[in-house]
């Protein structure tokens, strides 16, 4: 398959993060520049030799290539990119970064996303001037399918997917619970956690407060300020640096047909999975040359618990309709089968969009995580499966 | 050198335009679906065969992959990207294209832009309201140095090198008359074009309204509705399509430092020319493995006349300062030692934010244009030099 022609070429070098808290009290630019400082520190290179930066874009973001020119005294970029649709891009842009530095077009990428999403811009309201405003775009037309009959904010469609799931499957609460009490044991061993040695028991799941049913308070992602950044770069230059490189294995990006916005697109015959997950994931693993066994660890997009429940079918390692048995009795908490999102993910560490995923999988390859995998070899990443969506394989070695 | 990885591995296989107009009557969703539909019938592909695309972002534009995959029937994306600051990434999102189709993330990839700039949004005029949104963001935060002093509009901004580089290297009307002159006369051939059998002489030009001292109204782009499409595929398999490839031998970006737009730059040292134009071109010629002479033709962004006289300088077709004795004579006029824009340009075909430039490059390298460089082997095609730029080099043959 053509498409192994990037595989092994490039590799994570550093990562960075600032501070994860409720109130940051500094700028969405400081923080960008605080985490990647960190990433050029971590990977051993001077800000000055980025010539690469790719970003994803939310339509929210107040950081561009511009800021980070001036804030980083960069002389030029000789590679940029961007990929929209937010939380679905994180994967996509190191992908992106990778092509660049792979092809010759740059030496260093940074790739990087801050926020102040809980003292700033707070997402998953409902916001009637700015959606208005959005229906202008035929893009967003469709959500005026939805609005007027109050149906706003992803926490509401990830709950329709949830409880459709429950009735076709017999999916229970529990096992959306078993989702969120992996995620908090993690979190509880990470010191950088929100919910740093705050674990939860599945009675503590099954009576936190009811947000939209069947989805919990603890399902929900957190709101965050802060920054992760990562530098990217050639395979070959990666291992002349500080740290054990994290070899990109596989890249993959996923939209399926019929909706851009998976999440929302309930025209579709099958609602109980999203269809660019699996197409994302086929791709992936043949570009990987691995099967979903040779998985050591999966930090998995978890904007909200039972999606992640939904994507373990989508990704291949159960079949459809078997997410539910396959969370049970451990399998996916450390020392389990496949352990999930080894650093709390988004609903125990911190909501940074699905970076602080990317940078728990460099942790898992180098050996360094607070809830280390033992010889993890292959760490599957994802980003957000309700919008287009992107995926990575990490390996230690090549 | 390492990015020559990229050279000839992609070429354009497939090229559409909507009917140049001041007003189209249709959406720019209609328009862009029309420019995507005619390429694949170009290239003699079915729209459903897409399966990667790359955008430019404007922050204006309306329509996005989720449009395209809905208004064209598509499956999958297995690739998307987009590239930031308009104007200047249209031969960005081309090269994105490139490396995706040249690593195997997809097999045919489309590239568009749409705009009803005449009847709908019109660019390059100050709109208060809009501007002061704008100025929340770090990025934008620039235009506080700008606007106090009523100095808003790319034309002026234009205005201001034009002046530096007549007082600095006597520079005079003109030479940026030669560069008017010789669009309207390339325009005159080409039925597409706003100024089809329209051409002017220079006493026209030097006897037109005067826009913002030394910037005339001959120099200034059209407003157009419209759009443009291309489809990218890899090498291999264009040469099995309808038309002869037109080879993508080289491809660079380039921002320069202080300052993402450099058109505002105006804290650099040297005011008569543009850092990124020269890195980028440095870069594409050295991808390409070619020297400046080796070009036939070339199709530079033309926003403002004058730029195209300080381009010819950056792009190192002569020395600086000598942009206007190099236009001299009918040099850059069909016929002459390096035609440019053959197509008429933004000044006198129509303003497609560049991507004209690129449909025209291709008509080239195929033999196919209304101004046609005998045996033209090498296109330089360039995007906006006053925000982050790109360019294009399109070969003939391998």
């Amino acid at each position: 398959m053509q498409a192994r022609a990037l595989q092994n070429k490039a590799a994570i070098a550093g990562i960075g993060c600032t501070e994860f808290s409720s109130n940051s009290g500094k700028s969405e630019y400081q923080l960008a520049l605080e985490a990647a400082v960190a990433a050029c520190e971590d990977a051993g290179i001077s800000p000055h030799e980025i010539d690469c930066i790719t970003l994803p874009a939310y339509q929210t973001e107040t950081v561009d290539e511009g800021c980070l020119i001036n804030g980083l005294g960069i002389e030029n970029l000789s590679y940029l990119g961007t990929l929209g649709h937010g939380g679905g891009s994180a994967c996509g842009v190191v992908g992106q970064a990778a092509l660049a530095v792979s092809n010759g077009m740059a030496k260093y990428a940074l790739c990087l996303r801050a926020l102040n999403s809980r003292s700033e811009f707070r997402y998953g309201q409902y916001d009637k001037d700015r959606e208005d405003e959005d229906l202008e775009a035929p893009a967003a037309g469709f959500y005026a399918f939805l609005h007027p009959f109050g149906f706003f904010t992803p926490a509401q469609w990830s709950a329709f997917w949830a409880r459709r799931h429950m009735h076709q499957f017999g999916t229970t609460a529990e096992h959306f619970g078993a989702i969120a009490v992996a995620a908090r044991k993690h979190a509880a061993r990470n010191p950088k956690a929100r919910f740093y040695e705050r674990p939860i028991t599945m009675e503590d799941y099954l009576n936190c407060r009811m947000v939209v049913d069947p989805v919990r308070l603890f399902d929900c992602c957190l709101e965050t300020d802060g920054a992760c950044a990562v530098i990217v770069t050639t395979a070959e230059r990666a291992r002349d640096l500080k740290h054990p490189p994290s070899y990109i294995r596989a890249m993959a990006l996923g939209t399926g047909g019929r909706g851009m916005y998976p999440i929302t697109a309930f025209n579709r015959e099958r609602l109980t999975g999203m269809e660019e997950t699996a197409r994302m994931a086929d791709f992936l693993f043949e570009m990987a040359d691995l099967r979903r066994e040779d998985i050591d660890v999966a930090e998995l997009y978890d904007h909200f618990g039972p999606l992640v429940l939904l994507s373990i079918e989508d990704l291949g390692f159960c079949k459809p309709g078997e997410g539910g048995p396959f969370v049970e009795g451990g399998r996916i908490e450390l020392g389990g089968e496949l352990p999930i999102n080894t650093h709390g993910g988004l609903v125990a560490e911190a909501y940074i969009h699905g970076f602080n995923h990317i940078v728990e999988g460099v942790r898992q390859t180098r050996g360094t995580s607070t809830a280390q995998v033992e010889d993890a070899q292959h760490v599957l990443v994802t980003s957000a499966d309700g919008v287009p969506t992107s995926g990575l394989i990490l390996s230690r070695s090549t």
